[in-house]
Parts: structure tokens; C-alpha cells; sequence
């Protein structure tokens, strides 16, 4: 077993596209100020977690039975909150939206299978399509981070992927696609189509959202998440909804009782208590809209946003704004297009001390 | 898109190699006997409880942000709790075992990779083997269920697998492996060996873990879960012991954020309370050691155990007698070779309904 001789990762047999690669995962710095992973500033309330705690000391008890491992009721509930006229049988969970993504490349992609993509956009659909030894195709997004339809048919009628993916509104860019460009790829695409609407809610009035496009539509899926606007990223509870063949699809893949007695209850305390945890975004869309409009105002770029972030820029330095922005006590996030940076918005709070910073980093000649 | 062809899930486009598959699972019957999932029958207590719902309750105010990705706390009291001088840098979590080794075998195995384990032993090593698109190679057990060493050894010279699965205790045999038989086979092997030691803690007083040759065997890895003697199936709890540099190469295909906020809380309560949960193990032993001498004295045939479950048998017709032990209210699952069923051990109360419904089927004729 040559023991004597590893001593490092590189002396392990992984696989070789493994090698010299590192984890994904922005840093997990202690600062003052969090605006890296997009998360929601404010936390449950008392109220919520005492029923998160009585829900959970009522499962306790049964810890030692596996959890249902269809999550029936659980989806059902999902299902409710997402409406157009869904039922549990065409929801889908699992613990973060990463893994229903991952679960569908498991079924619908693997070897020899591609997945194609409209970049800038979320960086763990390259990561979990090569994960699952799906080939990624990268096709561009328009200088306004946008998709030009014309062109995203031309690419998939180029590449015929097995899996499409689109992401509204965008991340990192914030952009939401109109429902016109949604039709037109799902159209034109041979395979599954997945939109990844993780921050729809935090979209503008009248922004359509894929779900409207299930009924006669069986090879779409809409994935959401509870990580954003729900407040419940600890809680780590993604979903999906698509035609009732998927979701059987899916059963083929998926780990048996991949989802644990305590994340279902968990998730059905917060859907009980959807009108309280939502009742932060409106305060968000205006911190958003406010930051745009501050950043705009300072002459910097700052792209649309619909979602709870707002991409900034340009910098020919960026890792200097970055790490002057750290220095004061804010960590943002450096991803996506070069010159750019994203910053999650907070509380109102914590955004009065990403300008300061900001401006501190301009003057200081970061920026 | 074909929209309005596609009514089920053979019109869709998954994998061929998933077509005409059934998902993966136990029958979930509600009946008053369950003996099919290995489970412990001895609930958490009111203490432990209270407990889980404090941790929950501390946690629910914080669940806007996301876990710690790297779980340090949970993994250093594994650690602990382990022993053999692991610290938290050798040891890894997930949901499940079943997550674990997925997460292995994304790193180590994958296309024009191999994974040999000897059968009859966990249907789950092989499917997640194909779930990664590694290919799976069956060698095979002996009549009495232990692997023979040199036999083990030239399976593994003539196939150069990249990752070997071992299971000790066994399931659905209950056999544990004698020390010598790991070592050869951990010698032999030219890539990972994976000991999957799930019922570890129900074996024999003097039987030994292959914890014991980590040191100095980089290329092991040891995998354990909560879901067996720790009473906490619900919570989805697997872990591993390794070189730390089998934990780096699985940060690179881990999903980000994996083990949420809740499971790494109630994992570090049940640690806390391991005394407790582990308090259950003896009287499991003893109703397995008493089921497996109750068989045999009705002329059955029963293996050898080292876990919390009996493999018996021989029935020509084995789903006869499962059907009508399920008639008489006890579930018990048909699964591993042809004409034996699986029984896991419960409560003394439970057995005694096992033994009577055994004795009713007999009468009956099924068996």
C-alpha cells in the first residue's frame, strides 16, 4: 500500500481532473460585516425558533427511525407555498438546492452526457456537472449579463446538451431573464431544461417566474431554495418542482433517506411561518435598489439586480478593493466576471458600513 | 421539447443505465413490528430530548447564515469519541454513510475507475459505485459468509481495483472480519479500501476495528454512522476516520455547506450523550445472541451475528414467509442471498411477536 510514502493529497490515487484543484467555498472569515454568501441578514425570530425547538424535541423521540424517506409531507407543503396549482408529487427536496442540482446531473447527465450554461452565472453548475462526470459547455451571456436568444438557441442547437441550465435571476450579475428567452430555450432545448430560481423572491414586481411554463412542459424544472429569502441557509433545504416523471427520475439517484427527520420538520416550521421570513425581502429589494442607485451616484458600474446582491465595479484591482474592504471590517465576494465584485445585501446597518468602507477604499486609492 | 408525448418516465431522457430501475428502499409499511431497517428500537430518552430541542433552540436564531462548512466542532468530538489518537483533521462527516461513501467514490473511483466488494453485502456499495459512474466488480463471499483471504487477494491482483469495499460486521450477513483478513486485503489493494464498520459497536466483546491499522495505511478509510447503535437513524449521521489527506481530497467534491446547522447540533448532543445511547447495545446483544440460539433450536438456519440483525433461513420460498410474517404484523426484509430473510433486533417484546408470527408462518405452511 506504499504507506510509508504518502504524505500529502497528491501521493492519493483521486481521480486525475481532481488533482491540483481546490475546494470550492468562499472564505470563512470572521469579520464584522458578512456580505459574501448572499444570505438573509435577519435571523428567525423567537417566536419561530421556540416552534423550530418544540418541532424538533417532538421528533426527537423517534431519532432512531430513519426519516420518511419521500418526505411526503414535506413536499405537499412546498408545494402549497409554491402554488400554480402544484402537489407534492411534483416536488422535490433535498438538503440545498446543490444537491437537487447534483441529484438531476445524476439522472439526466453522467458520462458521456454534456450540460451547457450561460456564463457569468452560478459557479457550482460547472462544479456539480463535472462532479458527476457530465461534460460542461460554456456558452457567454451579453455585455449586460443577459441572454441574447437568438444566440442560446444557436448554442444548443449547436451542442444538443443533455442539460441546460438557466439561472433567474442570475448570480452572480442579479440579472432576471424574461419569460420570452425562458420559452425560447426551452424550445430549442433537446433535453431537460433546469431554471435555478434560488432568488426569485427577491425579484421585482412582475418578474415571471418558469413555474407558469410546467404545465405541457415535462422536461423543465424550476429549482428553489430556502437558503435566501427564507432565511434558513443553516437549515440547508433546496427544492424543485417538474412534471411527476421527474421527480421519478430522480428517486432513482438519490441517496436513501438523504433527508433527515430534523431537516423536514425544520423546513415545515419555516413554511408555517413563510409570511414572517418573507417578510424581510421588501426591506432587502429597497436596501438593493438603494445600493445600486448609491454605487451609480459614486460613478461606479452596478449591474441590475433582482436578486439580494448586487454586482459592482469596475476594478482593474479588484483583490485590492477587496482586501481594503476586508481591512475595514466588510468581507464582499470576488467571483464572477474580472473587474467585478459582489457584495449580499444586509441590514440597513451593515450597508451604511459597506459605503464607508467603500469610499475609505476609494480614498486610500484601492479603487 | 415533445411536451405533449412525454407522460412518464420512460419518455424522458435519463441515463440508459437507470432505465427500468426501481428505486432503491425498503416497503415503508406502517405496521406495529418493524425488524426491516436495522433500526434501534430504543428511542432517545426525555433527557436527551430536551436536550436536542436547547441545541436546535440556540441554533434556530442563527439559521439565516449558513453551517460552518467544515463541521470542526462535530468532527473533533467524533474524534473523540473514536479514540485511537484521531483528532478532528482525520475524521469526516455527512448525511449519512451513505453520503460518505458517495463522497469517496467521487474522488477516488468515476469513469474507467473500479470498485470491487464481496457479495452478499450493503446493495448500497454497488449502487452508489454506478451512481458515480464507477465501474462495480462482485467478487464473491464464502459459504459461511467470511471472505477468504487468498482468495480476497488475487480478486484484487487480477482486477487492480481502485477502490476495495469491506464490511465488517456485514450486512445482511452479520460476519465480522478477522483482523488478518484486512490486513492482507489492505495490503494487497493498489488504491483505497474502504471498511464500512456501520454495526461496529453491536460486535463481539475482542472483535477488532480496522481503526487500528490507520496508522501508517493512508489509503484506508474506516467509515462508522450514528444511525445504528447510536439510536439516531433520523438524524442521518455517517462518518469516517482516514489520513488527513483523504479529508482534503474529499473537500473537493463535497457539496458545499453539506451538513447543516441542526444535524451537526443534534450529532454533537448525541455524542454528549453516548453513554446513554450506546447503553441499548447490550440488551441488543443479548436478543440477537438469544434469536440466532432460538432459530437454530427450531431446526432453522441462522449466521452468526455481530450486528443488531439476524440473517435465517433457508425457505424455498422466502417471500411467502415474508408475507405471512407481515400478515401477523411483522415486517422483516427480504434482501441478500436466495432463501434467506433479515430480521433486525427490537425490543424483547418485539422478538416475542418475531418468534410467534415465525412459529405461525411455519404452522401455516409458508415456511
Amino acid at each position: 500500500m506504499g504507506a510509508a510514502l504518502v504524505t500529502s493529497l497528491s501521493d492519493l490515487p483521486i481521480r486525475e481532473d481532481l488533482r491540483g484543484r481546490s475546494p470550492y467555498g468562499a472564505p470563512q472569515i470572521d469579520v464584522p460585516v458578512r456580505l459574501n454568501t448572499n444570505e438573509n441578514p435577519y435571523p428567525p425570530s423567537p417566536g419561530l425558533a421556540d416552534d423550530l425547538a418544540r418541532a424538533v424535541r417532538e421528533q426527537a423521540v423517534g431519532l432512531n427511525r430513519y426519516p420518511d424517506r419521500d418526505a411526503v409531507e414535506l413536499r405537499a407543503r412546498l408545494a402549497d407555498y409554491l402554488g400554480h396549482d402544484l402537489s407534492g408529487e411534483r416536488v422535490w427536496a433535498a438538503n440545498g438546492s446543490n444537491e437537487v442540482i447534483q441529484q438531476i446531473l445524476q439522472a439526466f447527465g453522467g458520462p458521456g452526457r454534456t450540460a451547457l450554461g450561460f456564463e457569468p452565472s452560478y459557479s457550482m453548475h460547472p462544479i456539480l456537472t463535472r462532479g458527476t462526470a457530465t461534460e460542461w459547455i460554456a456558452a457567454a451571456r451579453e455585455d449586460d449579463f443577459g441572454i441574447d436568444p437568438g444566440k442560446a438557441v444557436a448554442a444548443i442547437e449547436e451542442h444538443r446538451p443533455d442539460v441546460v441550465f438557466l439561472t433567474s435571476p442570475n448570480n452572480p450579475t442579479g440579472t432576471a431573464l424574461p419569460m420570452h428567452v425562458i420559452e425560447r430555450v426551452v424550445a430549442a432545448a433537446p433535453g431537460m431544461v433546469v431554471v435555478d430560481e434560488a432568488y426569485f423572491e427577491f425579484a421585482r414586481t412582475g418578474t415571471p417566474s418558469a413555474l407558469t411554463l410546467l404545465p405541457g412542459h415535462p422536461r423543465l424544472i424550476v429549482t428553489r431554495t430556502m437558503s435566501k429569502a427564507f432565511a434558513m441557509a443553516g437549515t440547508r433545504l433546496g427544492y424543485l418542482a417538474a412534471h411527476p416523471a421527474v421527480i421519478e427520475a430522480l428517486l432513482l439517484v438519490r441517496l436513501p433517506y438523504h433527508l433527515s427527520s430534523l431537516t423536514q420538520a425544520a423546513a415545515l416550521v419555516a413554511l408555517a411561518h413563510h409570511a414572517e421570513l418573507l417578510g424581510t425581502v421588501d426591506r432587502l429589494r429597497a436596501e438593493r435598489d438603494a445600493t445600486v442607485a448609491w454605487l451609480r451616484g459614486k460613478g461606479l458600474s452596478a449591474a441590475d439586480s433582482d436578486a439580494n446582491f448586487v454586482l459592482f465595479g469596475r476594478f482593474p484591482d479588484r483583490r485590492a478593493v477587496w482586501e481594503a474592504l476586508l481591512a475595514r471590517g466588510v468581507l464582499v465576494r470576488e467571483l464572477g466576471p474580472a473587474e467585478w465584485l459582489r457584495v449580499s445585501i444586509g441590514t440597513g446597518e451593515e450597508m451604511a458600513a459597506f459605503r464607508a468602507a467603500l469610499e475609505g477604499a476609494v480614498m486610500e486609492g484601492a479603487a
